[in-house]
């Protein structure tokens, strides 16, 4: 076991003091830094960086190098598992992701199986240990699933999807397949965080990117239920240490109690809501991660700090919260940006610490 | 003044007693249809449709023509303004709107103006004059603009866009710009709904399809709060008849208390949100409109029953109520699917209106 040097991400999740507050960057390791683009060049497509776990190391390492973030995140696509369960995951040039086979019958519902962790998913548990061991103990690695409802839309749709017609089809018309689809999938979440915790992950986060299309009652039904059932088989402590879990709905802020519910310790926000309104409602039951909206990084840096100004100033004083973007990074932000960012969450954060 | 033989429609939004929950479906007439597609090949392109008030009428009647619905809808675009204000609009094949010259500097800003509204903008209301002629009374025919905010974001990214780099950039980086563009904007609503109420719209709706996508502060700084200044500008009564107005914030619906506040009579709901929990949220300051997941008109009609026996449910019994899809209706949805939907809304709803 390597000591954490910087322990602020794991401290916050699990709403311990901290000396500042700890940030990083939901796709921190992506196209907007040009040493990323040249592995990926290096690597060949984007699924053949994912699964070389020397280079997926390489690039999870990148924005460390210039920002004083305080957590790296395994680099890995969310579409994984679908791919280790026969789906056939691609990237047409220019193109979200795809499935040569998407399940779209009972039938193809039936086929679905729980896939070998170290066999077919082995290039990802290889490349936590890779990057544990190249981190040596800097800042934590967090590990990460997309959520069984998340992973559904790509599973049924074959591809991304702007109405979701084929998988809400399956979820109105044959919900007791949905549900089969849903529970095998939950099933392979659980053990593939649970291996990535055993290869190294300190923390783990389950991305339910479309959450947030569901009617209320069908998320608590078909998306919160599943993660609560993952929530549930997880490995939480590891050789000693907590592992914190964070669940973050996109689009979800309407059900925010529920999430605080559902076991995770720790609640991602898009930046949509107030922080501070947030933590009213979910109280001392779960730490909070966000929020600021990634277009605020296409504002001066002086904006930038004002915004970050703002987020701390409504979560307030006290442990709790890890600063981070509401989604993902874009493509065309100024790095030089991103490091104001990092720079003013430190530098802002301390007072609230006292 | 002709009298409305079938008033359900304003009389729900105005929260009068009605006999059944009145029920219409947004972008009703549509693509799903076989008779738009052949009308809309006769027009042209689909500009040319909105412009021409005889076949703009004939789409707008068609869905009345099939269904029992409760109110027609104004056929037309939701960029007419911006394009009266010479950035030319266009749609390039299978694409969605573009501008030539989108709005991208001070100086650009400073060149909007409010275009006239029977000159530049004499087709909207042409149409709106035709269809009323056509109506003869049968219901009530809606009409509506884009709020500031959702027509902004065309205007300063020069199309649709995912992350709203452009226009979020000038909101962030330039907020007085941006204030100055909405604010010349919401003068021009304000003026083209009242003409298409002195036209013969019955009741108006502004939709607000991209408020969802700001954070709460900017949302009522820079989205809301421009709905507001266009309510309080807007004619409320015209030859002795009430004129509801209807906003409808896609996404919105955390800020729902705020939208009420806002003088509108009713407010649109996107499917997200449980419709009862909705009410009691708003209380008796406004009606509501929506708001099944328009995804469900894919499922059979039996489960297009079911679901819109659910809502109806949780709304409880009492007026207030206006029946629709929580977002436009899909172009590959099954014409006899939406039939089913509506009249199950009707048939469904008669206990609750006793």
């Amino acid at each position: 076991m390597t000591t954490l040097k910087n322990d602020r991400f794991i401290r916050a999740l699990l709403r311990q003091p901290v000396d500042m507050t700890p940030v990083w960057m939901m796709r921190q390791a992506g196209r907007y830094l040009p040493e990323y683009k040249a592995t990926r060049k290096k690597a060949g497509s984007f699924l053949d960086l994912c699964k070389n776990p020397e280079l997926a190391c390489e690039v999870t390492m990148q924005p460390l190098e210039r920002f004083e973030l305080d957590a790296a995140i395994l680099f890995s696509d969310i579409l994984t598992i679908p791919d280790a369960m026969g789906l056939g995951l691609y990237f047409a040039e220019g193109e979200g992701p795809n499935f040569k086979n998407p399940v779209q019958s009972p039938a193809a519902v039936d086929k679905l199986f729980v896939p070998d962790m170290e066999q077919e998913l082995g290039y990802v548990m290889d490349a936590v240990r890779t990057i544990r061991k190249e981190l040596d103990g800097r800042v934590p690695l967090i590990g990460f699933s997309g959520s069984p409802w998340t992973l559904a839309t790509y599973m049924v749709e074959g591809s991304g999807s702007k109405d979701f017609a084929k998988v809400k089809g399956m979820l109105y018309d044959d919900p007791a397949s949905m549900h089969k689809l849903l529970d095998v999938t939950a099933q392979a979440v659980t053990q593939y965080l649970n291996a990535q915790i055993a290869a190294g992950a300190q923390a783990v986060m389950i991305f339910d990117t479309w959450g947030g299309a569901l009617t209320t009652r069908d998320y608590k039904s078909f998306s919160l239920n599943y993660m609560q059932q993952i929530i549930s088989g997880l490995t939480r402590e590891y050789e000693g240490q907590k592992i914190p879990v964070v669940i973050f709905s996109k689009g979800g802020c309407q059900w925010l109690e529920d999430q605080a519910n559902s076991g995770a310790d720790a609640l991602g926000l898009d930046w949509t809501i107030d922080i501070g309104l947030a933590r009213k409602r979910v109280g001392d039951k779960v730490a909070l991660q966000g929020n600021m909206d990634p277009t605020v990084l296409y504002a001066s840096p002086e904006r930038i700090r004002e915004e970050v100004a703002d987020i701390l100033k409504s979560y307030g004083h006290g442990t709790g919260h890890v600063f981070n973007l509401g989604h993902g990074i874009h493509q065309h932000v100024n790095p030089e940006h991103a490091g104001a960012f990092v720079d003013a969450v430190h530098e802002l954060s301390k007072p609230y610490h006292k």
